[in-house]
Parts: structure tokens; sequence; C-alpha cells
């Protein structure tokens, strides 16, 4: 065998566990029972030992250097620029620094839960100074000279930069702000009404993932607390959660399928290969965002929507499918990432992208950070921080040491605008097809032109070779100005 | 560290690796979408491949050359036992015979079950001559000179061997014939009758699991085509079916508690180390069939189950408890060993035993297979098998290289005979507990004077500590005549 059908079979089985680790975490959130935790942290740490071992395999790097690269293909190329990436990268952190932020981080998640619990920030405060030097370390030993932050983001978001992103943001923020402001002064559409049963809830949202082409044969659908999608390949399973509130796990629901359906579209002859999963945290929310947002929430899906739920619900207090429209995004003040809606949500995540990129870069200190906070989100949303737990205790990323990681949700929702304009002018009749809850014309187009090519070409790439143009911020913003000023009659 | 400390390190991660290919397996029973089986056999494949290279790890032969066993304890010594017999074990047979087994068993078991669903068994045997021959030369290089299906049992049965399995079983043998016909020329208690609608067998089944201790904290039920039991420590599954006829239900899941309730049990201080699981096959078989049978099927919780089916279910055409009793342990005439009740089952093992012996040894050509089967069952039944299905191609085992393990099936039998006299004389008033649904005194004795030990001991070992005596057949000989003879007023 030559050296890169060798780097390829072992590449092979190194896909594999990694499949199996996926799965391992899927069973911890889903269905594990509650008693079983401390061994499957025994289990998982076994599994991340045998995968961190294969990514540092001095074969691969012998491999990689025998390989002669330029008597590959295309495809070849691309499977070499993965695994050299996965090999450089891991081998660049220091074993006894990965195994510090291992241990820093599993503890750090449980003093915040504390903290966030307590309202308590200064408990949690000597932490994540930890944690942040620590990852600045971990940045510093990845950048190899170059910017920090950048080589966070990296990880996350292959070939994107803090100063891409932040020119982006900015430019982004005042026509954000602007629009939050006009909605928000403007008459809010109705809210619902009534019972909504969990197991009708549960019923319905099947059948929302099936109008999305969400494939059973290679998924399932399982309620936890935190929805997310895991796997790849022939085995994606998407999870949802019920509340009284409908819309959170239908919602959820369609948002997890976008995911499940670019892991599930992408050409099986990548199949636990390195081109066999999503190529970013970025270019995967926009599948989640498009189908969640721009398709799920537009005034055509919703008509049917509306339909589906008077037969699953009977009356819920909105008399039409116009109103429906307006009750699926009405727009709410809120403190919570999570709970935003589409105009407020990319507010949210470039004040965390601003704030943890002055932190790794050291130009705000974790004293400081809740101040900074609590001043920025007032600037934006026009009011005031109320407790800690609605502020700078909210998410659970920095804890774990994400960072870099934020931004990726925003360039998702940005990215979504891109692919969304393109999709509507290659399908024109596309609302016809969504007024009868068919998504047919809108999968397939996101197969054919995104989903299929998984990691073969970089994030940016990807996006470009769909929509036929570089990837920005106008798109997504012109879609929220008309979609909104049409539904509040701004 | 010393090399015993990094032994057990190594072994530790191993034994978590072990737990994780295990989930692996419940998860495509239980589970996992259709569709996913062409990954999960990848899956599978990485996790086996990891496992068996650790098993041979170069490095464990020097940690356990370096070891001076007089400076361990009773504890550390049992480790040191099972890690040798494992490295010794795997490091005994070549790589080239191993991946050839694995790949002709892979293949002959979907051969036979076409072959099963055909009715023909010459298309079946060509694969099986290949499965024997691999088999016979895997148990040459196990035995090394010794008896080649003595090494076989030894996988299931550490110490085990066919001499002392053959001399038991050609003892009891009469005996169970005897009974057999004896019952089978008496009245027959009468049947069940009406509906038993499949969620309420589910909702019946889990109160029993309940009430033979099953911890639902470390554990769950699923439904699966055949049931089994999963897992070690703190995470351990059980599964079962629902069909027409409850019992079926009920008594796989408390089979399966009863598997269950071993690992369970085991001493925790024993977590992922090699006396954290069941001892052999057995001695597993053991626990298992004390909880159905010599429990489950008692006159005593029979009494408590009747009132709980009168109370889920409404009439089903049994009259008092005592009639209900006969119900559950009625005897039928029946092909297949999956179906057989406590008086046949030992007679369709047996069966296999000698007949498997004989092809192993050399003493029995494949081509013979069909005919000997059918003399035997003619003789030992009393009239002769109509089809293949319900004769030599009945069950899987052969087709996946499965010898040596049948016995295991009727040892368990026999030590659950044994163990069932001790529990009655340590625990006099059993049946005043069991005739309320109580089983605390029992599965306790079971815990304290066996589960605990897991590994500690040989599976004779365990035993002899649980009972007091060397295991015979003597015991259990005497329970089915008393039990059967008091039914069927013999």
């Amino acid at each position: 065998m030559s050296a890169f059908e060798q780097l390829m079979a072992f590449e092979h089985t190194t896909q594999a566990l990694g499949q199996v680790a996926g799965r391992l975490g899927w069973d911890q959130e889903a269905i594990m029972p509650a008693g079983a935790a401390p061994q499957r942290a025994e289990e998982m740490a076994a599994m991340e030992s045998v995968l961190h071992a294969r990514r540092i395999d001095p074969q691969v790097g012998a491999w990689l250097s025998e390989i002669d690269e330029a008597q590959l293909d295309e495809v070849q190329k691309a499977h070499v620029r993965h695994i050299r990436k996965t090999f450089e990268r891991t081998s660049k952190v220091p074993a006894d620094l990965a195994a510090e932020i291992a241990k820093v981080t599993s503890r750090a998640q449980g003093i915040w839960a504390q903290a966030r619990a307590d309202e308590d920030v200064a408990a949690f405060l000597p932490t994540l100074k930890e944690v942040v030097s620590l990852k600045q370390l971990e940045g510093q030993a990845l950048a190899a000279g170059g910017n920090v932050y950048d080589a966070m983001i990296d990880d996350y978001e292959p070939d994107m930069t803090a100063a891409e992103l932040g020119a982006m943001f900015d430019a982004m923020r005042p026509r954000l702000v602007a629009l939050r402001e006009a909605v928000l002064a403007a008459k809010a559409p109705p809210q619902l009404t009534g019972a909504f049963p969990s197991a009708k809830q549960m019923e319905l949202t099947a059948k929302l993932a099936a109008s999305f082409g969400y494939d059973f044969d290679h998924g399932r659908i399982d309620k936890v607390t935190h929805p997310f999608c895991s796997g790849s390949g022939l085995d994606v399973r998407i999870t949802t959660r019920t509340s009284d509130e409908p819309f959170n796990c239908f919602y959820s629901t369609i948002h997890e399928v976008g995911h499940a359906a670019y892991e599930q579209g992408i050409d099986r002859n990548y199949l636990l290969t390195p081109l066999g999963r999503g190529v970013s945290m970025g270019v995967h929310e926009s599948q989640s965002r498009i189908y969640e947002n721009q398709l799920g929430r537009s005034r055509a899906y919703t008509g049917w929507l509306f339909e589906q739920m008077k037969a699953t619900f009977g009356d819920f207090g909105v008399e039409n499918a116009e109103d429906f429209y307006g009750t699926v995004n009405r727009v709410n003040d809120g403190y919570i990432r999570t709970e935003a809606d589409e105009v407020q949500y990319n507010l949210h995540i470039m004040l965390r992208f601003d704030l943890e990129r002055a932190l790794m870069m050291g130009d705000l200190s974790v004293d400081d950070l809740e101040a900074a906070w609590n001043d920025r989100f007032a600037a934006d949303f026009g009011y005031a921080v109320d407790k800690p737990s609605n502020g700078v205790l909210q998410d659970v990323h920095w804890s774990v040491g994400l960072f870099g990681y934020f931004p990726t949700y925003s360039l998702g929702n940005v990215y979504a605008g891109c692919l969304n304009q393109a999709l509507r002018k290659a399908v024109p009749n596309l609302d016809a097809q969504l007024a009868e809850g068919n998504t047919t014309a809108a999968t397939g187009w996101l197969r054919e032109n995104l989903q299929q090519f998984g990691g073969l070409r970089t994030p940016a790439e990807t996006i470009a070779h769909a929509t036929g143009a570089a990837p920005n911020g106008g798109p997504l913003l012109d879609y929220l100005e008309e979609k909104f000023g049409g539904i509040y009659k701004l």
C-alpha cells in the first residue's frame, strides 16, 4: 500500500472511533441511566486517550511526509489537508497543558453552574481566570507567533480570522440595533394561548422533521434537556425538548434537522473519512438556521404549520395564518441568548465575540468582564441586566474553555442569509411548495449545492461554491429588515 | 509506579473500552436506526481492532513477567490471573487465523439464516465445514497439545472440562427423560386465554423487574427481538420482548434481571477491573435461571404474580393461584430449545453438547450431523424432527463459531439447583416473602454469597463458596422431580 493508502486506512479507523465517542455522548444526554455517570466519565476518558494517541501517532507524521501531494487528485488532497491539520494542531499542544485544560474545565463547569444558581459572579471568577490563562497558553502554542484568538477560531471555523469577523459584525450591528428598536416600538403580534400536551408536540414534531426530509432510517428523535444533533454518515440522531410553549419544541427540531440534513446529505463515498463530516461550525449552523428560520419561519411554511397545529391542538387563540406568521416570529425583550429571536440573536453573539476576543488578547481582565458585559448589553438592548444568570453567567461555553466558538453562530446566520438569497433565485416558486409543507426543492438545492460536499472545500469556499459569491452580511440584514418590516408594518 | 500498578492502569482503560464496545452492541440491537448497520459494522471493527491490540500488547507481557506474585494479595493475584489468561489466550491464536474466523463466521451467519428460512441443510453444510475446521485449528492453537474441545469450553467456563460435563450430563439424562415422559403423560394444567396488550405487558414487566431488585438508576429496559443483558458495573441494561403470550415477556425480563443483578451486585471496588464482571457463562446463567425458575416460577411468587396479572389484564381463564402455578409451569411438546420449559431444556442442551463435542474431536463429520441430531432427538423426545428449522438449523451458535458455549446453559441450571438448595436452607421463611412479591431475602443472599465477588474466584470455587459444596446435578434433579411431581400429581 502507498503511504496515502496506509494513512487513509488508519484514518478510517480513527474516524470510526470518533463516531463511537460521539454516540457515547448522545447516549449520556439522551437515554443513559443517571447512576451510570461516573463510569461513563471513565469510558469517555478511555476513548479520548485512544483517539488522542492516534491523532499524534508519529506514524501519521511519517506518512504525511512521505506523500507526494502532486500525485493526488482534489479529493485526496482535501483528505490530506484535514489529516495534516489535525495532526499538527494536536501535536502543537503539549500533553501536560492539554491534560491541565481538561482537568480545570471539567471542574470549572460545576463551579460555573453553582455560581449561576447562586447569582455569585465572584465565586466563578478565580476559576474563569485559570481557564482563560490556560486557553491563552494553548492559543499561543497553536498560533506559534500569530494571533492567539485567530488560532482558537480556526478550531471551529478554519481560515476565518477575528479581524474579518470583527469587520463584518461591526458593519451589521447598527442596522440590527435599529431594527430591534423599531420592532419593539411597534404593535406586537398575538401570542399563543391554550394547552399543548407533550405527547402531541412530539407527534407533530416528528411530522415536521419528516416534512424537512429527516431520514428516520438513518436517525432517531429523542427528548433531552438541551437539544443537539449527533453523528455523521448513516447514523445521525437528533434530539428535542418539550415545554408549555410548543414553538420551542418545533423549531428546536427543525434546527437540529438542518444539522442532521448536512451530515446525512454528505456524499456517501466520504463515509468515515475526514470529508464525511460538516466542514465547520459556521457552515453547520448555516444549515440549521436556514431550515429553522428562512424556511421554517417563512410566511409560506408557517401557513402550513398553522393548519397542522389546529389539527393537532384545536384552538390556540390565533385567528388566521397571517396573524400566526407574526406569532411565530414575535420579538420579545429578553436577556437570554438561547431564547432570542432572529432579530436579536446576533446582538447577543456580537457582545460575546467582542468580550472573549478582548479577554483572549489580554485587552480585558476577567475582573472587568461583568461590567463590560452589562455596559454592552445596556447599549444594544436599552435596559440593564438584572442578575448574573441573565448576564455574564448565562452560558456554559467559557467555563468549558470554548473560546472562538460563539462567533460561528452568527457566521452561520450570515451564511444562511447568503444561501437563502441564492436559493430563492434558483427556485422561484419555492413559497408555493413550502405553503404545502413541501421542502423538497429547498432541501434538494441545499444538498446539491452544499451538503453533499462535506469537507471537500474550506468553509468560505463551500459557501461561495453554493452562492456564487464570497459570504457577507448584506443578504441576512436585507432579509431581516424586509421580513420584520412586513410583520411589524415598519 | 510498580509493574502491577502500570498493568492495572492499562487494564482499566481496556476494560472501559470493552464496556463501550458492549454498549455499541446494545445500541445496535435495542435502538439503532436500521440504515446505520453498515457504518456500525465499521465502528465495531474499529473498537475490536483497538481492543485486540491492547490484549496482545507486548508491554502487557513485559509487566506480567516483571510482577512478583508472591508480593500480591488475593485480589491482586486474581487480577493478574485474569489478565494473564486473556493475554496468553489472545497471543496463542495466530492473527491470520483469528481474522479468517471473523470473516468466515460473519458470512456464515447470513448463509445459516437463509438455509434455515429455506429449510435447506445442504446449503449450510459447506460453510459449517469451514467453520468447524477453522475452530478446530483455533482449538489446537489454544490447547497446545491438550484437548481441543476443553480449550473451547475454557473460553466460557474456565477450568471446566468436557469429561466432567459429560459425566454430569450422562448421569442426569435418564432422570430427565423419565420425568419428561411422566409429565407429558399426565393431565396438563390450564392455558391462558384472552388478550394481553403489549403496553400493559411492559408496565407489569417493569414492576416484576423492580420486585427482583433491578436497579433502574443503573440500567434501563428496552424491547428487542432477542432479549439480552448488556454492560457491567454502573450501567447494566436489560431487554425484553412482547408477544401474544405474556409469560414470554415476564420471564425473559426476570431472566435478564438475574444476569443484571450479578453485574450490578459486584463489589464496586472491582469497577472496570477484570474482577468487575461475572466470572463465567455458567455462573452468569445460574443467576438468570434461579431468578427466572427457582424463584420466579415458584408456587409462592406465582401466587403474587397471579394477583398482579388479574389487576393488569382482568380475567384470563385461570381460576385460582394453584391452577395458575400449573399454567406458568406447563410442559408442552416442542422442538425449539429457547421455548423449552425447565423439564425439557437440559435435554436440548445435552444433545447439542454431545454433537458439538464429537464434531470438534473429529468423531462426527458435518455430513452426518443432521442424522445424528434427528436420531438423538427422537430418542430423548419420542417423536421425529419435522423440518431442519426445528432441528439442526434452529440455533445461530455454530454458524458464528460458538462451540463450548451450549453446555454452560445447563451448567447454569445445575449451579442454580445447588444455590437454590443452599438458599432455602439459609432462609427458611423464603416462600412467605416471595408470596408477597418480596425477593429481598433471596436476592440479598445471592448478592452476599455470590454476586459481590465477581471474578475473584474460579467458577467452581464461586459456587462452592456460596453453597459449601462442589457443584453437582443432584439438587437440580431433586428440585425438578419434586416440583413437577407436585404440579402433575405424579
